[in-house]
């Protein structure tokens, strides 16, 4: 099928713009754009201006650069949290799948990306310097390393770690290991013999029982 | 991951429209909705603008219901082309499948869906009065069903066989059969059986070499 010859200009459009998003294909945007016609006119106003105003007026934390309505984000600001203990992650799928866990009392901070110069992302692109100025204000006791275990995030990884081994804080990193309900035999053996090596007190993980 | 527990009321709607067209899940939303986020305001600007004048700009041809920037649209104005062999198809994907073949020179009617009383759509929801009248006013000399072999489309093709049958026009269904280039093992019994049932005399299909 060739979807090239519209009828329509609008429609046109309405389709390179759908396929202009990740994983959406020409023929994915017309059937998403006549979807869309089958709706009411207010609903499908209702849809673009939430997209046009989320870009518009979404604001970045402060203080962890998380995507936020106010200056200061929810979790900054809740004075509960252990605010000596940051988490370094790469964007907000991160921070709510850690939320989820409910097991992370300690605020965030959010890079916003990875290094990766086959993509000419740099150190300067991503929140380094926020983060570096964080560590300066004092009163951080640990920073935990939550990149994703790829070439880039390991890059990036080392890169945080250089420049922040001058600072008088633990620098940690998540445990990588066998999941919970996995079983040995289809683990991969970097990550088994990873579990192996970094293996912990029976004691320690009886503890979750 | 769950997916409920956003920072930002405005990354919040956002996911809830997107995840609200067809196929795409909340995880999916949400990275769309990041991609939006790494855009220029600009950018994402004309991408919601584009989404929004659709619905509202867009035009139904008035011969065949086909979507069009015009009150007629550009197969219904164009003066070559056949007006008494009208092919019927239920939107505008499937004219868009058959001018892609170069093989047809009438007009369309576009019903704009199947009678599917399980979807709560009946012969009042689609261009079928459009139609009829189309036939009344003359001109016509056959009529091409061209809807999908499903319960729907047989359903549709039956009811608009019944209430086309006292009009002198001709009323064909387009060929069912091996696709060419398939192997005979592999087809399905209905199609193949079909395909016997219908052969066609050697010269013909001998021409199209």
């Amino acid at each position: 099928m060739e979807v090239d010859r519209f009828s329509s200009v609008l429609l046109e459009n309405a389709v390179r713009e759908l396929s202009s998003l990740p994983g959406i294909g020409k023929k994915t945007a017309l059937r998403l754009a006549l979807h869309l016609l089958k709706r009411g006119e207010l609903e499908v106003e209702q849809f673009g201006t939430a997209l046009i105003q989320l870009k518009k007026e979404i604001k970045y934390c402060r203080v962890c650069n998380n995507v936020s309505d106010e200056e200061l984000c929810q979790i900054c600001g809740d004075s509960r949290r252990d605010s000596s203990l940051i988490c370094i992650v790469e964007d907000i799928r991160d921070v709510m799948a850690i939320e989820a866990t409910r097991q992370f009392n300690g605020l965030y901070h959010v890079l916003g990306g990875k290094i990766s110069p086959m993509d000419g992302i740099g150190p300067g692109d991503l929140a380094i310097q926020l983060l570096l100025d964080r560590v300066q204000a004092g009163g951080i006791r640990e920073l935990i390393l939550a990149l994703s275990t790829t070439v880039e995030g390991d890059t990036t990884n080392f890169y945080l770690y250089r420049r922040l081994s001058g600072f008088p804080i633990e620098i940690s990193t998540i445990a990588r290991g066998i999941g919970i309900g996995d079983e040995l035999e289809y683990a991969d053996e970097v990550t088994l013999g990873r579990s192996i090596l970094n293996r912990t007190p029976f004691y320690t993980s009886a503890q979750s029982f």
